[in-house]
C-alpha cells in the first residue's frame, strides 16, 4: 500500500506514521510527485495542487485526504468518474476559527479597537457605548462543525441562535432553524450574522443587497465561509449606506485583497485576512483524522470520517 | 416605610417600583438628602455618597442597599455598630464583566490588534501567531459571582479552570481549587492569571514580584478586581523584564490612570479604563435585585441577596 504526501509533516509526524501503520509505504514529497502518484493507493494533499489530467495515469488512487476543507480547487468531477473517495479535514478548523468569530464579536461589543485608540493617545475615557453580547440574537449561515461549535459557544454566552442551512433541518447547538429560502424572514431579528458557507452550486451569491436591507441597521456581518456567497459590490453598498454597522471579513472574492480596496480604509469593516482557521495545531488533527481513518480503511471498513459527497460539493 | 434613593432611575423604572410597592414611600434625590434621609428605612445608594456623620442622625435607618459592588468607600464600622442591614449588587456585574475579560483574552490570542494595524497599513499579512485558547489553563483569583461565570465561559472553550480564594474551598466552574496561600505552586501552569478580587485587608498586595516571577512568560495577566492587589512597581518591572507577555488591567492603584503613567505607552499593557462593567443594562438588573429583597423584606424574611459579611468586607 503506496501512502502519497505532496506536503511534509514535521519529521516526528513522518516518523509516528511509518511506525503506526508497517504495511503501508509512504512517500512525503512536494510539490505533487506525479511520478510516484501513478503507484499511489492514497494521496494525502492540501488540495490545491491536484489536476484533473493527474488522474489520468493515476490507476491505483483509491481514496484522495484532502488536509483542508474547501474543494474548490480539487477535479472533483474527474474524482467522481474515477469512483475515488474524497474526505476532507472537516471538524478541525472549528476550534479556532470559533475562538476567531468570537474575538471579533467580543472585540466589536466591548469596544477594544476605540479603547485602543484612546490609549494610543493617553486618554483615561470610559465612554465606549459598550454593549452586551448575552441576549442577543445570531442567524448562523452554515451549520456544519465550524456553524455549530459557534452556536454552542454563542449559546453559553446567552445568545440566541438560529442555524440556517439548505433544508432547514435541526443542527445541534441551534435554538430555531430555518432553511435557505426563509432567511429573509429571521434576518429583522439578528444582531450578527455569520455566514460560514463553503461555496458550491446553491451558495454563490445566495446573499444580496435585499438580504443586507432586511439586517437591523446595528447589526453586525461576518463571512468566514467563502467570498463568492455574496458580490462584493452589494456588500459595500450596504456598508456605505450604513445598512448594517459592521461587517467582519476573513474571505473576499479575490484574495489576498487587493490594494487600494475599498474595505480597506472603511471604519466599519474589519479585515482578518483569510486566518480564522490558522492554529498551531492544524497538522496534529489534520494527522489524528487521517490515522484514524486509515486504521478504519486498513480493516476494510467504509465508514471513514469526512467522506464528502461530491455531487452536494461537501 | 420610607426608601430612600441618592441616584435616579428612568422616570419609568420609578413609577414601576411605586407601583409595585404601594406601602412604600419612594424619594429619590440626588445627591443624598441629609434631611430626608433622617427617617429613612431603607437607602438605595451607588456607595460612594455615605458619610459616618449621615448616620447619627439616620436613626430609622435599618437596610442600605449599595447599587454596585466596591464597598470601599462605605463607613462599614458605623454601619455594623448601628446593627444596619448590608446588600449589594453582586452578581450584576458578572455578565458584562466576563465578557469584557474574555473580549481580552481572545483579542490578544488571535492577534486583533495586529490585525488591525496591518489593516490600517492595508497590508495583506497572514503571518499573525494566533494560538489557541482551547487546551489552556486559567487561574481565576476570586470566586465569587463574576470569578465563576468567568470559570463558566472559559471552560465552554475548553481552558482548565483553576480557582484561587482564602479558603480553597470547592467552587462552581472550577476543575481544581487553591487556597490563597498554595497560588504559587499553581501560577507556572497557567496561561491566563485573572483577579477579579476586591479590595480587603486579606487581598491587598497579596501579589508580589516572587507571584509574577512565577508565571510562565507567554502568560497573560488581568487585573479587574481591584488595583491594590500589587504594588504597581512590582507589575511594571515584571513587564519591563517580560517575566509575563501582558497585562490586562481594567483597575489601577489610582483611578484614572496618570497622564504619563508607563504603563499608557508599552506594547504588552492594555488599558481598559475601569470599563469591563459596564453595562446598558445595569441599573435594570439592580432594581431587578432591590425589588426580590423588598418583597421579602416587606414579608419579614431576612433570606436577602447579597447580604454583606461586613467584617470579611464583601
Amino acid at each position: 500500500m503506496k501512502i502519497l504526501f505532496s506536503f511534509y509533516p514535521k519529521q516526528d509526524q513522518q516518523s509516528s506514521l511509518i511506525e503506526k501503520f508497517p504495511q503501508a509505504d509512504f512517500i512525503f514529497r512536494k510539490p505533487l510527485d506525479e511520478e510516484a502518484l501513478k503507484n499511489a493507493d492514497i494521496l494525502v494533499t492540501y488540495g490545491e495542487d491536484l489536476r484533473a489530467s493527474h488522474l489520468k495515469t493515476a490507476t491505483q488512487l483509491k481514496w484522495i485526504m484532502v488536509a483542508s476543507a474547501g474543494l474548490e480547487k480539487m477535479p472533483l468531477d474527474e474524482i467522481v468518474s474515477r469512483n475515488i473517495m474524497l474526505t476532507n479535514v472537516r471538524g478541525i478548523h472549528k476550534i479556532p476559527m470559533a475562538e476567531s468569530i468570537l474575538a471579533h464579536i467580543l472585540s466589536i461589543k466591548k469596544s477594544l479597537p476605540i479603547m485602543a485608540d484612546n490609549q494610543r493617545k493617553g486618554e483615561w475615557s470610559r465612554k465606549l457605548n459598550s454593549s452586551e453580547l448575552f441576549g442577543s440574537t445570531a442567524v448562523i449561515l452554515g451549520t456544519g462543525a465550524i456553524g455549530c461549535e459557534v452556536g454552542r459557544i454563542l449559546q453559553a454566552f446567552g445568545v440566541h441562535t438560529i442555524g440556517c442551512n439548505r433544508s432547514g433541518k435541526m443542527a445541534p447547538s441551534m435554538d430555531t432553524m430555518v432553511s435557505f429560502n426563509r432567511l429573509k424572514e429571521v434576518l429583522p431579528d439578528a444582531d450578527i450574522v455569520i455566514s460560514i458557507l463553503p461555496s458550491t452550486g446553491e451558495t454563490k451569491h445566495l446573499l444580496t443587497s435585499e438580504h443586507f436591507q432586511c439586517m437591523k441597521r446595528s447589526a453586525i456581518f461576518m463571512n468566514f465561509g467563502r467570498g463568492d456567497v455574496l458580490k462584493e459590490e452589494e456588500l459595500l453598498q450596504a456598508l456605505k449606506e450604513e445598512s448594517i454597522a459592521y461587517a467582519v471579513l476573513d474571505v473576499f472574492e479575490k484574495e489576498p485583497l487587493q490594494e487600494g480596496h475599498p474595505f480597506w480604509k472603511m471604519n466599519n469593516v474589519i479585515i482578518s485576512p483569510h486566518a480564522s482557521s490558522h492554529s498551531s495545531q492544524y497538522v496534529v488533527r489534520a494527522l489524528e483524522i487521517f490515522c484514524r481513518n486509515l486504521t478504519e480503511w486498513i480493516s476494510g471498513s467504509d465508514q471513514l470520517e469526512n467522506i464528502i459527497d461530491i455531487k452536494r460539493g461537501y
